[in-house]
């Protein structure tokens, strides 16, 4: 699994509180934290109004990248704000995200083309976010083109399937899975990752929610997650799921995080 | 999910001590704890020496019916002594188990043929347990046929494709998902199911292994477990997964079960 460590995000209002005072201290041990539990990119997120949204990112990035060798997830809704502040990594990251809505893509991609960049790419569209599989799909199959015509590997792309809130949308999971299916089937490469917490939106019990989310994502092929790495509960799902699908080889990685204490039994 | 209460097993030290000490007062309270938290069946299994097997699970058998009214599930793996027990039941309910060794299924299925008893039937052999997913599929087939070849529909049988554990076979879950889903893609009506407490054998945190089987495997289509329902984690996966996979119309089980405390918060 890879996961995209989700804590320094400005639309959590104690991280748009230390982006306010620019506290540095604050947002360093989100970093080092997520680092510590193993996420592989550092999701750097504003969510400032956007006339001082490239400052704070490239302040955010600053902090990140002192605190910690974990590359960056560089997340904004401003594709224009991502390509801008690239330059700022010290070395190449994910880009959160292009997705085939507004000419998205069409900006990112020539961009990352001749680098080592992966890309986030999001299966919506001018038409909105789908709930049909069939469309999610289809959607995947554009950009993988799009990409493609850049010189964009489908392997330096995250799909994100787009899962809605089950409160709204009842077969929400179902639909997630079977496109993650149909796109692991036709792109054996791309990586599907998935916010875990947009599906228990408006639901109590959300954390267990989520876990449960993550345990049948990954049953379907979901090979990536943005999700919190320093969650116990979280983590221990996610070992748990890897070794019964196969994926640790004589459950070596889920037997050492236990003797290590990375996971262990739920606590609230 | 249809739900089969484990606790009533003489294999558990504390039960076979009750039964040793015909401690009526302990087994009624499994009964009832099981009912009250949803079990459809109840599971008594003597786990006795041969010579007092019938009379300790006819013992099990009056005090669970006494207790509450949740049809048994008779278990034992003398297919015999599950015959000879049979009469005492009040109510048709559930046998565990036949399977295609040593001629489990010849001995029961055409005792249940004409009555309403439900069976579970297991993926194994006179070769034994298969890991090979094909080879459990093929079992199961060959398990539909006998049965069908007496008259039981195969909406009566409860195949247990047999999982292993994972420490000892590393595509113990990976066979078991694939061998649902082709079973069930073969026979829509079957009901699958599985001791949800063989996956972990020999590993440290059981519990949290267990819970994750349960989800995975529901996701490949398992729709009952041999478990124990007055687990509050083990219910609040089960509970999320159901609504996960759109089992779960207006999310009604999950808030209503969460508004009653049937569900909530893990707790260790």
């Amino acid at each position: 699994m890879i996961i995209i460590g989700e804590k320094i995000n400005g639309a959590i209002p104690s991280v748009a509180k230390a982006i306010a005072d620019r506290d540095e201290v604050f947002i360093r041990e989100l970093a080092e934290r997520q680092s510590k539990y193993g996420a592989n990119y550092i999701d750097v997120c504003a969510s400032t109004s956007p006339d001082v949204e490239r400052e704070a990112l490239k302040w955010l990035m600053d902090i990140v990248q002192d605190a910690t060798d974990v590359p960056l997830c560089i997340d904004s809704s401003d594709p224009n704000v991502i390509v801008d502040v690239l330059p700022y990594a010290k070395k190449p990251g994910l880009i959160n995200s292009a997705s085939d809505e507004g000419g998205k893509c069409e900006i990112i991609f020539p961009v990352i083309a001749d680098t080592k960049w992966n890309c986030i790419a999001l299966t919506c569209d001018n038409s909105g976010i789908p709930t049909d599989p069939a469309v999610k799909f289809n959607i995947s199959k554009t950009l993988v083109k799009k990409a493609s015509d850049c010189g964009i590997a489908a392997g330096r792309l995250f799909i994100d399937p787009l899962v809605n809130s089950i409160a709204t949308v009842e077969q929400s999971l179902i639909s997630f899975m079977e496109a993650t299916r149909n796109i692991k089937a036709e792109f054996p490469d791309i990586h599907i990752t998935s916010g875990l917490s947009n599906i228990s939106f408006g639901m109590p019990l959300r954390k267990h929610i989520n876990q449960t989310f993550l345990v049948l994502a990954m049953g379907a092929g979901m090979d990536s997650a943005i999700m919190d790495p320093s969650s116990l509960d979280m983590r221990t799902s996610l070992y748990a799921a890897e070794m019964l699908l196969g994926l640790d080889e004589y459950c070596a990685e889920f037997l050492g995080a236990y003797r290590e204490g990375i996971i262990g039994p739920p606590k609230n």
